[in-house]
């Protein structure tokens, strides 16, 4: 399989295609024609038989894609055959909001075994241990913003949820870059620079609320 | 000032500009240049210079921009000028989470008057009337869902936030169409379809995760 520069939009896609494709194995589907595949994740036909073809050839002419093999091969694109690690820094409001909903999420099926935060740090430690919830099972340990670097070697973590005020976005990811892990979910609605070849996404609820607005006006 | 098809990211910068713009005013500042907007918001300045044209002529030659009158602009353009009243549908654990964020960024500012929640809905209310925090002010009402039509006319609601679980969702999409607001957030990792001309914003995290993993595997 050779990669190629692939648009973000259909990687976008592949990742729905995959959680389409789940719940078809499931229940126990075997083989799915593109025209199934688009109509289950409302995607036209045409577009995910283009989509597809970025990765080289995975459909048998006559018969669809089967199911697995699809699904697999998908997995290994996105980078969804392991398990990623993650940390949470910044167990405030929305921190403890994302840990009880990552892990719901994980509970509940929808990351599978794919994602997993594996630690959380604040500045203040025993000022938040009350926030994470422990309704959902064991909760998520919290450690001290200064432990960072021991804790993401120890626990292989990789992938780094900020969700601090704004004004500690930048620090923390200098701190989380030197610990060494391999990118960033940025929630806190601050820029950060990076260093060449780290990754970020930024996910801003305002910006992406601005959008609408800015949709809906026009 | 005309308006033309602008880029999906250059609206995405436009509301960038804005938060840096507020934070200007509200520090005094009453000019900047088009290199000390990108500098603050780490963007080039031609890209800065770039995004304001499709607005016309907002600088003054040889001063730069007046921080109000360009941030009153990008405002208007964005649809900032005015508060969007939104409903949040679905009052579990995302849906609890997303309300107290919101109430916390509203009391903090950097959701200033532009956006506010002010309903809530589950099929379910007394028992998801406890998750609501109150720890921030007065909480947010919860209706039973049954009652959306009458309370999204009653409060002049025009955005709907959807935090159900995903195969609630295209149901809840299609009552929010019926009670006439304008757009949906939806959270629910669920493809949704709605009538052409009403807008949708998708924020699934997990799609955001693929995205970032796809990045770090290749």
């Amino acid at each position: 399989m050779k990669y190629q520069k692939i648009p973000e939009a259909t990687i976008r896609r592949l990742s729905r295609y995959s959680r389409c494709l789940e719940e078809m194995e499931e229940n126990g589907e075997k083989v799915v024609s593109s025209a199934q595949l688009a109509n289950k994740c409302i995607v036209n036909a045409a577009q995910v038989r283009k989509d597809l073809a970025y990765f080289g050839e995975f459909g048998i002419r006559g018969v669809g894609y089967y199911v697995r093999d699809l699904l697999n091969n998908i997995k290994k694109i996105l980078g969804l055959n392991k398990e990623w690690r993650m940390a949470l820094i910044g167990v405030g409001n929305l921190g403890s909001s994302l840990l009880s909903y990552f892990q719901l999420m994980t509970t509940q099926d929808y990351l599978k075994q794919n994602y997993k935060v594996v630690a959380s740090f604040d500045i203040d430690p025993p000022k938040v241990i009350g926030r994470v919830s422990e309704k959902l099972g064991k909760p998520v340990e919290v450690f001290h913003i200064n432990k960072i670097k021991e804790v993401v070697k120890e626990r292989r973590i990789e992938i780094g949820l900020i969700t601090t005020p704004p004004s500690e976005a930048q620090s923390v990811a200098d701190l989380l870059v030197e610990a060494e892990v391999k990118g960033i979910l940025n929630f806190a609605p601050a820029q950060i620079i990076v260093p060449e070849g780290f990754e970020v996404k930024d996910v801003f609820f305002t910006t992406i609320l601005d959008n609408l607005a800015y949709l809906l006006s026009n």
